[in-house]
């Protein structure tokens, strides 16, 4: 296992409030840099921050005064404080939508939210943890940006790449659906196909850090994976400024590697800690598809150990059998007493459905996933629908239309009211 | 021709500042209500305004204060002051992208940006002015919102309505593509489909207008189209307060069926009568597909009036071929001092692919027309490229990827270090 790729001098890497890297596990800390497991034990390394010189009120204030974007949030991620006037893509700042029709269908008596990342520039959460991770691969001099990838991270870092004028270089599955190579392509960075599945492209991926062909090379999801999932934690800070300052009460959020849902608890850990918001309890639910849902069967079993499956669901965004952030998922389940469900592709499908239909937004199948275990968690009565919740919505339907390809037209008529009249639509 | 529905009573009627419906040929004032075609000479129907009680810097101070989206300038709209506390997909205020990249490419000494409307939504300009539309249609007590559509309407229309808890009706051609269909249909709202082509559509929609049958619905773009039209305008709003409370020095817009060119030069007129930006020369740009440029035609022969065409071309949002607007089209642009001019599908797919290289925005192949035509404008000397100009990007790539087909990849190797090597791409 590759623990560290060569660390550059960091002396002089300005990444704001970021100090080092720290183990999660033992907590030995390592200089900023591109490495991403602990040298002393192999646990993974996250960012350590001095946010000590902070005032409360200041600090508020000066968020409230910035961009529209996650930038707002500069104080309190890895990367510089100028970063803001630099070419990259802006993501974040996404709306929080009250879902009042959804909440009254479901059975809500307190507001329900749905924080919907599909508003972002390539229209997944992913633009928030490219955007970290490229101000990173900047301060490491990385002039290729690089990564792994099925579908919504391809285009996530073909896009921000192109804005930032970096070569990148995304490796996929040889065998994509043809519309995903076009969406990842078009930004017009090195596209190559590996014959394999993802594992092996994975693992192709961790073999080329080693290698002197990948010097240089910043991996968004390997060598630069610290930095990158602290893009996560904006999701955190952004719901609890749109909501005013307040922590939610339940949050439902979906799980993959289940690092959403782990930099999401840091983030309101983070709030409390600052004094931008109060501490109060809340729970954190995680959502998963059933052909892909180790963490919820260990959850349900009472197990802290996740055993690997073979992903099989409709939410190909969400399939990751062996989730790395899974044991960190149950713990902050267990700790806030919240719950990780699964529900069928079905289910998701009716789920994308009812959230358009209720709410004008058209999720993708993680979307789905989360809004269909809402659905479930109300029903079984693990969350309580009299307190206020957020779900949120992790990309755009456009991506995966072939979910709902069964929705068609009401009716066919010929260009007259008599023709519409015997459609029986008035 | 249906000049009016019965017009509902008015006298309570809240719409802001809006007061009266007023002919754009002849001035004939009418009350609010569902109109779109003057009684006295059959000239379209335009909102007028009430804006003299406006302190200019109260009013930019309170625009600023405002929420992250086209309700900022609600006091400027025909909207309920209290609209953003109404369920609607509060579109706008998307990015302003400074395009330093692409600039460098055509040769722009000054800054070039690009108005990145795919961040509505519904990723289309049209959630703009379906915004708006809705509002009139709560104020007129409709129950159901209709159009007609080959595309992105169809999914604003039904989105919009979704989020209001309006029943929505929408007509298209029924041979429309499967994935237009699921775009449109996925919200749950009726989707007809008419044996015939969107002419046929059209003419449907306004036979049901004057029909029993279509008693309480609104069409966003016929019965409804002064209002909806009005949504435009904030396109000229935002880009000026993005600029900094500045008029841009070029600016590039499509045009369909010219509305939104006008609306936009009419929201710029505004801002200098209030006051908001300072008066100063600005030259206004309209781009056209070749294969459906009668307004271009038109400019470049010097004639005044629009000879119909039959559209063939991939820009089918931008597919109009006797455009409504078309004659102010021409007004503005020689009155200004701008242009129109038009490119051909190849030129179309190079610019999507030019400005997705350059900056990470995947535009729709109307986005592609626009940037195409800026390229060709600089190319022919007749836009400056040491003048601050903007170009408008109306709408996502997602939807139109057909037009980028061909994207693929840059190459398939075994997931070996050897492989990669001999592929060539280090």
């Amino acid at each position: 296992m590759a623990t560290a790729t060569p660390v550059a001098a960091t002396s002089d890497v300005d990444l704001g409030p970021a100090t080092a890297l720290s183990c999660r596990e033992c907590g030995t800390r390592f200089p900023l840099g591109p490495s991403f497991a602990c040298l002393e034990c192999f646990g993974p390394l996250e960012i350590a921050y001095d946010y000590s010189g902070y005032d409360t009120e200041e600090l508020r204030k000066r968020i409230e005064a910035g961009p529209a974007s996650i930038w707002r949030y500069a104080p309190l991620l890895p990367v510089p404080a100028d970063v803001a006037g630099k070419p990259n893509l802006n993501p974040g700042w996404t709306p929080l939508v009250k879902a009042d029709r959804l909440g009254a269908e479901l059975g809500f008596t307190a507001q329900l939210h749905i924080k919907d990342d599909s508003g972002n520039p390539t229209h997944s959460f992913k633009d928030r943890v490219v955007a970290c991770a490229i101000e990173a691969a900047r301060a490491f001099d990385f002039t290729t940006l690089s990564c792994s990838s099925t579908g919504n991270l391809a285009g996530a870092v073909g896009a921000a790449a192109a804005r930032a004028g970096l070569r990148s270089c995304v490796f996929i599955p040889h065998d994509l659906e043809h519309a995903k190579i076009v969406v990842a392509g078009v930004y017009g960075g090195d596209l190559v196909g590996i014959e394999g599945n993802y594992d092996d492209v994975n693992r192709f991926c961790s073999e080329l850090i080693g290698d002197p062909a990948g010097e240089g090379w910043g991996f968004v999801n390997v060598n630069l994976r610290p930095y990158y999932g602290e893009g996560s934690k904006t999701l955190a800070y952004e719901i609890c400024e749109q909501l005013g300052w307040r922590l939610p009460e339940q949050i439902v959020i979906p799980i993959a590697s289940g690092s959403q849902l782990t930099k999401i608890d840091k983030g309101l850990q983070e709030l409390i800690k600052l004094g931008l918001v109060e501490d109060r309890p809340y729970k954190v639910f995680g959502a998963q598809a059933t052909g892909c849902s180790p963490v919820a069967a260990a959850f349900k079993d009472g197990r802290d150990v996740i055993r690997p499956v073979k992903p099989d669901t409709i939410a190909k965004s969400l399939a990751i059998g062996n989730p790395a952030d899974g044991p960190y998922v149950l713990d902050i389940a267990r700790r806030t007493g919240g719950a990780v469900e699964d529900v069928t592709d079905a289910e998701v499908v009716e789920a994308i459905k009812l959230l358009a239909r209720t709410e004008g937004v058209f999720a993708e199948t993680a979307g789905g996933v989360t809004i269909g275990v809402l659905k479930k968690l109300v029903e079984s009565g693990q969350l309580d629908p009299a307190k206020e919740t957020v779900a949120i919505n992790t990309g755009d339907g456009l991506k995966t239309l072939d979910a709902v390809a069964g929705t068609g037209l009401t009716a066919t008529i010929r260009p007259t009211l008599e023709s519409f009249r015997a459609a029986g639509l008035v």
